[in-house]
């Protein structure tokens, strides 16, 4: 049974794993949807009461139904880089590898679906909230009005994007940012606005989940420093860290499991901030968060819980006990 | 409690649904997302462990707590219209509008997520065998060699696009077409090809299913005429009709009731071609397959239909008794 995972030629991350499944001997697929049609090909035939399909990839053919899980890491756009690209093409190509893979029985970390689904901000923050999670009291709107009366009743506020879009993204980077006093808001009339109160910040919190696994790191914020106020998105600071590991407090672990059965998610980064009360106030869950930063600096071996859940070693739902990471 | 129906100002097909809902008397905001900023406005509050969304159109307001459903119908891509249109501004009115409608508890018709799910072609030959349907002989592949086998097997094949492009899609227009015998296939490298054994035809099938209602019309197959065995695709085809209302064969039924209840679709439009044994061959499930021309032609009420399933009046389980039309 084959591990499949779909990503870009330069992918350190997917190598973490990667390194893994070699070391335990599970056959491993890695191949770019970009590559589809030239690098990459696909078959699928449903004749006589079933469905029988083939990936290949560098040379090497695979049977769909020997998948035993399948990784969407960071996949290229089906025929991106095919020698007649368009957006025929890349339909087509996509329809054909993503329909197929949908017919088999393989795990998926994350499903296309469940990944879709996740993104949408709004719908985390409500997601967060109905499993018990914190969450700073947030308004997203159009109208003028709206944002005015919520800074009277939350003054200390930040602005940031709905679409939750991260720096990377190249023209989507717009940084979490405060709101002056007295700010008008008829801006708001010509997009979304997301406000949100702002959280008095003693460190940010990464959560990284595998499965059942939870691994956080924490880094402590500045307390001094003459911009330390204003650095609201660890994001776009100059310096965030050292990352430490901290146990996870477990009315967190149990919310933050439940979100993830909710959303049946097999991957997620949760960030949160904590407070002066140490209070953990979820911000947002990536369900395509990277986790090498955090692996390098505290030694949590995230890529391995990656790699144990792709050859399925364990169920989701009973890891190893000496793997918990929970208090 | 209001009906939100998406689309663009100019629908037909959901005017003869607005049409049965006022005069049922059922409150009915109809908006496109291209509006939004501008025409239509949204504003959702997330505090004190609850979430407040409201919708703005036309001058009217309404809380999305008062939604009981909401019809994807046709809707434009937000803003769209918007005077500072962008990718940016899309990505930000997508998330802010369809992310807080997925924090409501309203019915869809049919979910985003389902939606997606449902237009994979071969994701819906898997499902229609699985559920049953009788499915003709398919492949789709990038292999010239796995295309001339199959040909070997089933001479009488046609072509057409793994991503089922309707030709109202403009440059998505390919009509499924009759393969020549002796065609090298040489060409299949270059992109994924859908082949499948054709179905000699005596009619074509429509079948549109509103919740659990089922209302089918066909269309027999004109046996002579010059050009006759060469009309496979009946959208292409100069004059196809009349159409007039058939029984439901009960398997057919089962199947396509089960099939809706996997995909969690609500609405479908089941394409088949029926051959000259009379068995209901599966092409196709368009999840927002038009019904207006059916209904026009054969006086089935589908319009009314999808009205009483927006108001709740019936539960998808229990559609009355007279309602139903299958033998």
């Amino acid at each position: 049974m084959t591990v499949l995972i779909l990503t870009s030629e330069q992918d350190v991350t997917a190598d973490m794993a990667v390194v893994e499944l070699n070391a335990e001997g599970i056959p491993v697929v890695r191949l770019d949807p970009a590559e589809l049609p030239g690098g990459v090909d696909v078959s699928g035939e449903w004749a006589h009461g079933a469905f029988h399909g083939h990936l290949s990839a560098g040379g090497r053919v695979v049977s769909m139904s020997g998948l035993r899980s399948i990784w969407v890491r960071r996949p290229g756009r089906p025929s991106a880089r095919a020698q007649a690209a368009s957006p025929w093409l890349t339909e087509e190509s996509t329809q054909a590898l993503y329909g197929m893979l949908r017919c088999t029985d393989a795990r998926w970390m994350n499903h296309p679906d469940a990944a879709r689904q996740a993104r949408y901000k709004p719908w985390q923050l409500w997601l967060a909230r109905a499993c018990g999670l914190p969450v700073p009291a947030t308004l997203i709107t159009t109208f003028p009005r709206a944002a005015r009366e919520f800074a009277d009743r939350y003054p200390d506020l930040v602005v940031k994007p709905v679409s939750g879009a991260h720096p990377g993204d190249g023209t989507l980077a717009v940084p979490t940012t405060r709101v002056r006093p007295g700010e008008d808001f008829r801006d708001v009339a010509h997009g979304p606005t997301l406000l949100q109160r702002r959280i008095r910040k003693a460190a940010d919190i990464r959560l990284t989940c595998v499965g059942d696994q939870l691994f956080a790191a924490r880094a402590a914020h500045p307390a001094d420093g003459p911009h330390a106020s204003d650095v609201v998105d660890v994001r776009f600071a100059d310096a965030v860290g050292p990352w430490t590991p901290v146990p996870v407090p477990r009315r967190t672990a149990d919310a933050v499991h439940a979100y993830l059965t909710r959303a049946q998610l097999a991957y997620g980064a949760f960030d949160f901030v904590e407070d002066v009360d140490g209070i953990w106030w979820f911000l947002e869950c990536n369900q395509a968060g990277q986790f090498g930063f955090v692996e390098i600096e505290t030694g949590q071996r995230i890529g391995r819980a990656v790699a144990r859940w792709l050859a399925g070693e364990w169920s989701g739902a009973n890891p190893p006990e000496e793997d918990r990471n929970t208090s």
